[in-house]
């Protein structure tokens, strides 16, 4: 369902239903830009990636943003879908809520776009617009001002003394002898905004008990009767009341799903989730460890389709090193990930035909691949000897033989018939897939989610994964060295600048006194770096003597260990 | 006729043909931006502006540009135009040119071209792209060393010395026993753009005589005979040369316009011509002065008709302050503007019902309303006796009883009852206007044009205009002081300060010694300010003693007496 600027507000509620219901949502998001720093580094540590990505939330903005409801349905034995897509856009979302933001846009992002085809018009026409919350509370304390007549004053420009005089004149002569065909106000004539609000500024403060109100070309200064005042004083709240609620735009679906604590799937989720915080919520925050808390406070269930199919051992023979989001949708379209069925619901018709890279299209994707494979890593884990297709299959007569709709709707065999088959009552036809259990009664992941929640997939780094609740894992990887001290903070540069005999590196600090070194491309054998690197921190003046190497292996094992 | 992406190349002899044959041509532009600081300056200095503009430049681009020449054409007695309108998108023109350009927009900026209807799919889908020549020379020098194979090497990655020792022996394997089925060269499955880029460089150092070639999933290894691989450079090179016809794009256009030096018509015209230039040309100096001996090299002969509106004394009385180009467009359009009769060519047809504020449209009206009104006042100057009207008009035969298209074009006679009528040989209808002098032989502006040619209307500044071959003047307004001095540089800080306590105010630097300064709004009368700030600059302390304070009146007078 595509929801228009224009239709924003009366889809609301059709929005938060979708949200309130459903098991999970999946999320996915299109930006203006990626612009990377045109690096040739093949690596990067987890601290540069994030002020890369925080770098790239003050430029870029999120220009679409899809999510897809999954609900599951028990009577159809089926998830039902709602997938909605919105264009996004700053502009403002009444004449009265003046926003001027700008942004960068990358030129190969929309060459990117354009071979999607995406509607560059809808995106500008269409776009709903958004105010964090520090902007809303501006907003508001603008319109509040505004509300109570308590603007602060401007100066008045020596050429339109002489209006502001005529004006005067003009209003005094009315108030001391009103006009015997207009006694309830007079007009007076401004030129443009500035002498309006000049006039504004008169009537609130030269003349108790009248007041302006604008007017095409001029400003009546009028006097209102108790009940007129009164009148006028509810219609500008519930305008006021309007535009607070319309001031906060997209954010509230983004509140939304926060507030429900549901599992948010993305697929290559960190760069979405890094971009829909600082662009809905607030600021990203220098440091990273603080990024995750605040992330993890919006969305406190997220999984990443990318890391999943990465790290689950069960998949590896499957999906092998092939990560996409379209390869997953192949590969999870096979007979093997066949529970549970998906449809879209019917009243979200937009995707019954494919348009991949759409973000409603690719979250509805990402969610479908996220069923199929934990319905399959738990049928793998928990019933192994299960035999599987037949058993989950319901008792059909002859289902392949019944005509079908396009979206894998049944044709009821009334149907060609009778005329009146929409009158009748509907039957409700079992597709006899199975639930796929995320949550506990307590809200908290099923076991075979336990490992995988909360982690993001994150590519040329020296880390598996970008956690968001725990401290990142290195693995045994034959490129990294484990380094600590015991005499003080440990120097990255000094650090890095031992190791680069040996050729590129990173250093990723682990905390003061340690930090992994990860080469870009090592060639010599571990042991031989460690042992080489370890005498030259040794001999080298002004070092630190105490330094401590270990291979990566090592220092797992070490740890292993001692736990 | 709008120019899309697709045929730029094909269209540049048409747009070329206009620019060398034309009288002179109007432009316009509409930008992704044009964000100014958030200030209440209701006056600023001319450097502040300038910075302001220069600013602007680097920020946001020019999204669409309109340029529309004008001929004379002396048998039909009248003007043919030919406007032309291009969407302008940093894109790479071809595949191989690939420019990674990053740029601002401002929301609302788009808001109000929504409000016009601008087609941002057009925008993004058929923008034409372009390259300063600092870029061109950068993608020039790139390209000739990807045609003479001498692209710098990349290092082999540690994971990829596996394929790269594969891919070795496969060719070795393959020269020293030729597949009898293929023997002129091996295929090499690639599995990425590294591994391919991998490939042609182990073709490139390691197998004289065999070349690397780019297929789907693969890269061909083969031998080449000597005349294959002569056909081979040669594609390469024609390859090559259109790469580098391609990638100049849009600034061609603009090339021809600075080479034709002709007169350039803009309506407010400072703002484009620095964004034609920033973006274009080359990026704009710091310096005000290197920017106006800049612009009027590339562009020598600009006349902007909002400046010609506000300052020849003749039009005050018909256009007052209205001096917009929709107001100028109605004004010109009276019957004392009658002369001269401008038509579009026929076959430049879009503009046929008006489209007011896209780019191509608004140059046709610029360079309409510059035509009548250099007209009407060489008739006012230089032959105001003349009765209007009746004598330029031709004699015709019931002119008004005739049947007309809606371009304006009349029906001829014969074609209702001959359908041949096409092939008819054309009678020229001569609509009796008049030309419109404006260059000389030798190229210089008729008298009437001199005192506006290469100034451009500048608002809320102290100066009158921008003027881009002299220094700005100032007028004589009551809120203006000149400050001069024989000790040293003048300090701007120091003279503001002085005359702040009449109000806030600007010092625009005239040279080392002296400035004007301009209120922003002035109550007191000149010669008490004059008195009280020339007494207040004597007894500070460490103050320039000899500061001398004239009223702007007696400045100019002081000027215009020793001239």
């Amino acid at each position: 369902m595509e929801i228009p600027r224009q239709q924003f507000i009366q889809r609301l509620p059709t929005i938060k239903k979708a949200i309130d219901e459903c098991d999970f949502m999946a999320i996915d998001a299109e930006f203006s830009g990626l612009h990377r720093p045109g690096t040739s580094k093949r690596i990067d540590t987890l601290a540069n990636r994030y002020a890369e990505y925080r770098e790239a939330t003050k430029r870029f903005i999120i220009i679409q943003f899809g999510m897809c409801t999954f609900k599951w349905d028990g009577p159809s034995g089926r998830y039902i879908s709602k997938p909605f897509n919105f264009y996004i856009f700053p502009t403002a979302m009444t004449g009265k809520v003046q926003a001027n933001k700008t942004f960068m846009t990358q030129a190969q992002a929309f060459d990117f776009l354009s071979k999607q085809q995406f509607d560059f018009n809808k995106w500008v026409y269409q776009g709903v617009p958004y105010m964090t919350l520090e902007e809303e509370k501006a907003y508001i304390r603008d319109a509040t001002q505004r509300l109570n007549d308590a603007m602060p004053d401007i100066p008045i420009d020596e050429k339109e003394r002489g209006f502001i005089e005529a004006a005067r004149k003009e209003i005094d002569a009315w108030v001391a002898n009103p006009n015997p065909e207009d006694a309830e106000g007079v007009n007076i004539i401004a030129k443009n905004a500035y002498q309006r609000r000049l006039l504004y500024q008169e009537a609130r403060n030269r003349y108790e008990g009248l007041v302006a109100e604008g007017k095409p070309g001029f400003i009546r200064i009028a006097r209102l009767s108790e009940k007129d005042m009164n009148k006028r004083t509810e219609e500008r709240r519930k305008q006021f009341e309007k535009d607070c609620e319309g001031a906060t735009g997209f954010r509230r679906v983004i509140d939304w799903i926060s507030e429900s604590k549901k599992i948010v799937v993305g697929h290559n989720m960190l760069l979405d989730i890094c971009h829909v915080i600082g662009q809905f919520v607030e600021p990203l925050p220098e440091d990273v460890q603080d990024f995750k808390k605040l992330a993890h406070r919006v969305f406190p269930n997220m999984i990443d389709t990318k890391h999943l199919s990465t790290y689950v051992p069960e998949f590896q023979p499957l999906f092998g090193s092939s990560t996409s989001l379209d390869i997953l949708r192949f590969e999870t379209n096979k007979a093997e990930f066949k529970n549970p069925r998906i449809d879209m619901d019917w009243e979200f018709p937009r995707y019954l035909t494919e348009k991949a890279h759409e973000a409603g299209y690719d979250a509805f994707m990402t969610g479908s691949v996220f069923l199929k494979m934990v319905s399959f890593l738990d049928k793998a884990r928990n019933s192994p000897e299960e035999v599987p297709e037949e058993e989950v299959e319901p008792v059909e007569e002859e289902p392949k033989e019944k005509e079908k709709y396009d979206d894998g709707w049944e044709k009821s065999d009334d149907e060609e018939q009778d005329p009146n088959w929409l009158n009748e009552p509907e039957e409700i036809y079992n597709h006899g897939s199975t639930k796929v259990d995320l949550l506990d009664d307590q809200q908290k992941p099923v076991p075979i989610l336990e490992e995988y929640i909360n982690k993001a997939a994150m590519v040329r780094t020296g880390f598996e994964y970008f956690n968001f609740v725990n401290p990142e894992v290195i693995t045994r990887q034959s490129n990294t060295f484990y380094v600590s001290t015991n005499s003080g903070p440990i120097s990255c540069d000094y650090v890095s600048k031992l190791f680069e005999v040996f050729g590129k590196n990173v250093v990723d600090v682990i905390d003061e006194t340690s930090a992994f070194v990860v080469y870009e491309n090592l060639r010599e054998k571990p042991d031989i770096v460690k042992e080489s690197v370890t005498q030259a921190a040794a001999a080298s003046a002004g070092a630190i003597h105490d330094l401590t190497i270990k291979t990566v292996g090592d220092y797992l094992d070490d740890i292993q260990r001692d736990s």
